[in-house]
């Protein structure tokens, strides 16, 4: 079955149209990886994983009925051949009639400094919004499979909290993804380390399909995957957060490890995240419960029990504080 | 058997002593990297290995009967319980009989500067001294056998060149030696860049045994090196230099790769390292055709054609270069 034709076979009509509809989806990081796709065209991963969303840190879109396509992506219009534009429109292309064209106003209300992704939360919040603005009222479950099609863990950022993407079985992806777990745990922190927001020099979604096809050490990932996905759910089950942090950073070394073993090889390391590794490392060696864990960039995410907040934002005067649980 | 026993029965006995033996023996820089043994006491590999030699960079070291074990390390004595001391004349006590006492001075003819271990160019220019002092004649291949029980890398540098360290299969290491493969191909250049020269946070032989007990991608390291080793063989065979370059990098990340899996992460990478490696690859963009390779600390070895030493200097002021064929 093709893409078009699932679709096809779920969406509901279009009958009853807004004039405008607007919704938010929180940036989410995951403390298990996603990394690598068994399928491409319905973005299915290899391997389940869990994440903690950020809060009010996500993305805010608004469509608008119109006479023509229009974006506007923090505040500035974009040209329609910017690929972010092309690849936005090409996603809306699979939910709307031909008939419709948007106005989609989109801000990240994450600081640019933090150099996050954005595409999850924009994504997430670009099909809220389209289920609003057709008035389709869609399950979170449903919302989250189709948030899945733009962008794999963008099916994540559905929600708030720790969440949980099933990978399923099945070819359509109708039973990959995502659910919560568990929607609070207010000792948890994480501080946002921005060491470059330059564009990567290889896209996440090249690099893992690289990693996926080149790396001797992929076979093992899904399995390295699944046993981390057991450690932390137990962990946030037992409220064991030192168990939680340790199998973040565990799991985020395991995933650079087999990017370095593509041919050729994926260092998504600079020097200055080795420094902050090495610095993780050595507030650990001197008694300061810290861990970090980094997705496909060079970024650091520190994470810490919210009474450590002071002496962690004292050892990294850069990081940028968040409170996952705030929204 | 136990390795007191094998000695025992393959060491020549003592009967002729000289007063004074000398010795010297290059260091190596491994372009298929061992890492792992399969057996701790007789230093057995899990894999086999291939390294050049450094030409006139490497150990010299002079034994003379004594009164009292004496220890000389670059001109300046070392305190019987200096661990070095320890670890060398528990060596040495393997082959000698008790009587003999030895002064020792042993001296690297690497800069200081270049941050090279040094145990397998001194492990194996003290079994060539002793074999001297002895005047037990061992050919090569025993001096090789006997080297890689001090320190598993020191089998490969009894010789210079292109040398391969065959893994074996025997309990007893009778099969685990190294042999000369071509001595000769002197397009070949390295350099060394010196990253730092502290004392590691980790030994190698802790870090491969972390490595092998713990990392989920060790399992696959020795299909890797099984793979990589046919690469360099063959490419020593067509002189392509091309693949020699580009294996030995591969091999080093892949390697580095299986320990930051370990459990805790081992990463010998510091700032410096990884900057100078994304420097090596942009110089590749350009055009310049520079690899590296890495062993278990934060150093980089350059690889280039001898053509393009000018160049490789150029962008890497600090780099020592060496050329591995003058003796």
């Amino acid at each position: 079955m093709t893409l078009e034709q699932y679709l096809a076979n779920t969406l509901p009509g279009v009958t009853d149209i807004k004039d405008v509809s607007r919704a938010f989806a929180p940036s989410n990081i995951a403390l298990c990886k996603y990394w690598g796709k068994r399928q491409e065209e319905f973005n299915l991963p290899v391997n389940s994983s869990l994440s903690i969303s950020l809060g009010n840190l996500g993305t805010e879109t608004s469509l608008e009925c119109s006479n023509t396509d229009i974006l506007i992506l923090n505040g500035e219009e974009l040209d329609s051949s910017d690929p972010f534009s092309t690849r936005l429109f090409n996603y809306i292309d699979l939910f709307r009639p031909p008939s419709i064209k948007l106005k989609i106003e989109t801000s990240n209300t994450i600081p640019t400094a933090a150099g996050l992704a954005s595409s999850a939360s924009g994504f997430a919040a670009v099909i809220k919004a389209l289920s609003d603005l057709f008035s389709w009222d869609l399950s979170d479950q449903r919302l989250s499979e189709y948030a899945r099609i733009g962008s794999g863990s963008a099916c994540r950022s559905i929600y708030h909290g720790f969440v949980l993407w099933e990978k399923g079985e099945k070819h359509d992806g109708s039973d990959s993804f995502a659910h919560l777990i568990n929607n609070s745990w207010t000792d948890l922190r994480l501080a946002i380390l921005d060491v470059c927001s330059d564009k990567k020099a290889i896209s996440s979604r090249d690099a893992m399909n690289r990693t996926a096809s080149s790396s001797p050490y992929f076979t093992q990932w899904s399995d390295i995957a699944q046993s981390d996905l057991a450690l932390l759910l137990n962990a946030i089950e037992e409220k064991d957060l030192h168990l939680l942090m340790k199998t973040a950073e565990s799991n985020a070394m395991a995933m650079h490890a087999s990017m370095m073993a593509a041919q050729p090889t994926i260092l998504y390391f600079l020097a200055e995240s080795v420094e902050m590794m090495h610095k993780v490392w050595a507030c650990r060696s001197s008694g300061l419960s810290v861990y970090f864990t980094m997705d496909a960039g060079p970024n650091l995410k520190l994470l810490y029990h919210k009474d450590d907040e002071a002496e962690v934002l004292k050892q990294f005067p850069d990081a940028i504080s968040v409170n996952p649980f705030v929204t």
